[in-house]
């Protein structure tokens, strides 16, 4: 049994509180049912009672002196951020591509500099399993400092099953291992290998007669996600992936709609998806269809902020029902970022979201996107006590003081993991 | 006596090495003179020697004992950042303002609501010395904790004599006592005063003939800068009010073509400014006119980012020879950070400068804005002992890994103030 914690007294509790079991659309994502002067009782793991200050120090006026206390005044309280779509598990970092692109180098200059996602694959097939755990843990603890407990991560940088059960495998080990809470995801669909460039309907073939019931078989997924795009998987290969994974019990998501309008959307209403992510050229009819089915979009504005492009339409998607959440997108190609914080204030200057619906967004609409609405999300009780605490006064302010990362304390499964902005020493793998 | 400090074997030690006494333009903004292994010994709080780590621990092997040793082994190692544009000392926050913004609310709702510069001169009005001080530290704690070792801070919220006057003294006692240095502007010519809206140049005349000659007695500032702009202060004002200063020892800034082309650029060029600012507007000619005369361009993407507007065209400035310098502009109504590490993620994904030229703007070539490119902002025998070690393996990977402050352990004055990130406690005010 561990220890009771009691934080207490924030300037600002943001519970979520009052929500249905559905992600939170329109209004609702402005409900941020705050509770000033606001406390949280938490013990083995679990929120026991969420309220003011006043209340929860009567209610447990005989057992403050067990408890560790968690002073949050002047401080902002939110449940612990949560990260809907990475690509947490690979190796290597491609920031001379970067440089290459800044420097005003053209793609196939880039390409033949070894840059691309194949720089990503070759290096995630030649690294071993230790190394490619060793590298997603300290991208965890990163995380954490950023106020994240709960990331999803995706494979898809093999391709190949050995390599896509290396991925998946560092996945579950990590969620054994690490105290952020991973959820995993079979990506087989994230490109085209090489070998099969001039016959891919042969590729989705072995997806989904050999590496998806192979996935379902080791119980290494929840989630079956696939890169619907122009040059890569056609929609039509995209809902046979999609449907394979469903007869498995591997619940849908799609990359859709990023570079050109594909009709990603409409294919995510149609085979009933968890969420379709990225959205930047989603069509209106695809995002009212999205609306219509409760598929949430997993926007991710910084991919495009690294990308130089236009970010998805969130304020549009919001006034037409569609449940919002964000995501980081971690990967060493398009979005080499942990910080869900700042995502959120790109959601808000790129997307015209306003600072109450980001704080919806990468939290109960993000714990929604993967499926966690009942254990995450929000402070209530008999939820997770995962809890982060900003030393910043107000939800406003959070986004207001831009730039800079004000996660001050983590708080996962009922236990202080980060401290004054840094990880508790244990955390540290090396 | 201090302490010897003894910067050990950064992975890519920066040192900006080289340059002439001008400040930094085109290609020289890419020439970062880094030293692979590279160290760095302070003493007395001056660099006394830079090179290989072998060429340092041969030339100090008799002293390695008596030295404060840092481990800069995987990581990179730059002059200390410099910040040459903050509205530092002022009070209030605005929040409520940016919050109405994103929720659609009109300009002139705002202001009904008690929005605008206004709201933060009133704030400053009334605030105490003590407080405007409090506030001030603090944030230059929070700009410690960015990396950035010098500020430049102006006045400009009260546009009276005696909140101008009690600014400028938070200034200059901040210089006094807190360990980053600050570098003092006048900015009385900020706003045109409500009580001389019908009559304009009975303010210039004030300006002219009262406050910037006492300013100057008091020793008060060494800058003078005006806020050159359609409705606010015409070039023509502009130009008197920077010749007053030039005549009492003050030189000139000036925030220039921010909102609508005015020929500030050219202002600068003309009145021998020692830096224009904004410049979001500033036409080719103007331009020009500035890498002529050698004026810095110190751009501020932050404001453009958090305004929702486009950025200053920092690759054109570059390209045409003007010498560009980056800043926060941190001020509570446009740009509320402290983080010029992300300033310079902007610099590179927003005015398309690279991650080699991000980091000369906001050394050595701000350095120059604020006429200290003879004591900081390059790692040179004989320059301040000011030096920042950001956890990262190499410059690129700064701006790659975008959205988190890398900063790791701030060394100002050949003193350790930041250690993993975190202050060391007898900075804390309270
Ligand atoms: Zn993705
Ligand atoms: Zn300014």
């Amino acid at each position: 049994m561990t220890k009771a914690i009691f934080i207490r007294n924030a300037s600002q509790l943001v519970t979520l509180h009052g929500g249905s079991d559905a992600p939170r659309v329109k209004a609702e994502m402005s409900e941020l049912g705050i509770i000033e002067n606001g406390s949280v009782w938490i013990e083995d793991g679990v929120i026991q009672a969420v309220g003011t200050d006043e209340e929860l120090a009567a209610k447990y006026a005989n057992r403050l002196a067990e408890a560790e206390l968690v002073d949050a005044s002047g401080k902002l309280v939110t449940p612990g951020l949560v990260d809907p779509h990475t690509h947490l598990v690979h190796a290597g970092s491609r920031e001379n591509e970067f440089n290459m692109r800044l420097q005003g180098k053209t793609y196939m200059e880039i390409m033949n500099a070894g840059g691309g996602i194949h720089a990503t694959t070759r290096a995630t097939k030649a690294a071993s399993h230790e190394q490619l755990y060793k590298e997603s843990f300290n991208r965890l603890n990163q995380f954490l400092r950023h106020g994240v407990t709960t990331v999803e991560a995706k494979s898809g940088y093999g391709m190949d099953w050995e390599t896509e059960l290396k991925q998946l495998e560092v996945a579950n080990e990590l969620q054994e291992k690490h105290v952020v809470d991973v959820v995993s995801t079979f990506m087989g669909a994230h490109a085209v290998p090489k070998e099969y460039k001039e016959n891919p309907d042969e590729f989705v073939r072995v997806l989904v007669e050999e590496m998806i019931p192979k996935v379902a078989e080791l119980g290494l997924a929840e989630f079956n996600d696939v890169f619907c795009e122009h040059g890569v998987f056609t929609p039509e290969q995209s809902r046979v992936i999609l449907e394979a994974g469903k007869r498995h019990g591997l619940i849908a998501k799609i990359h859709a709609d990023e570079i050109e309008p594909y009709e990603g959307a409409e294919l995510a209403a149609e085979v009933g998806a968890i969420s379709a992510d990225h959205l930047l050229k989603a069509s209106e009819k695809g995002m009212k269809a999205m609306a219509e089915n409760g598929v949430v979009g997993v926007l991710l504005p910084g991919t495009a902020y690294f990308l130089m492009a236009e970010s998805a339409n969130g304020r549009k998607m919001i006034d037409l029902g569609v449940p919002v959440a964000l995501s980081t997108d971690c990967n060493p190609g398009s979005s080499p970022t942990v910080s869900l914080p700042f995502i959120m204030n790109l959601g808000c200057l790129k997307m015209g979201m306003t600072p109450a619906e980001v704080i919806t967004a990468a939290t109960i609409n993000a714990a929604h996107a993967i499926n966690r609405g009942r254990e995450i999300g929000s402070l209530e009780v008999g939820k997770k006590g995962d809890v982060t605490i900003f030393n910043i006064e107000n939800y406003m302010k959070l986004q207001y003081s831009y730039g800079v990362n004000h996660t001050d304390t983590v708080v996962k499964n009922g236990r202080v993991v980060v401290k004054g902005g840094q990880l508790i020493e244990e955390l540290s793998l090396s």
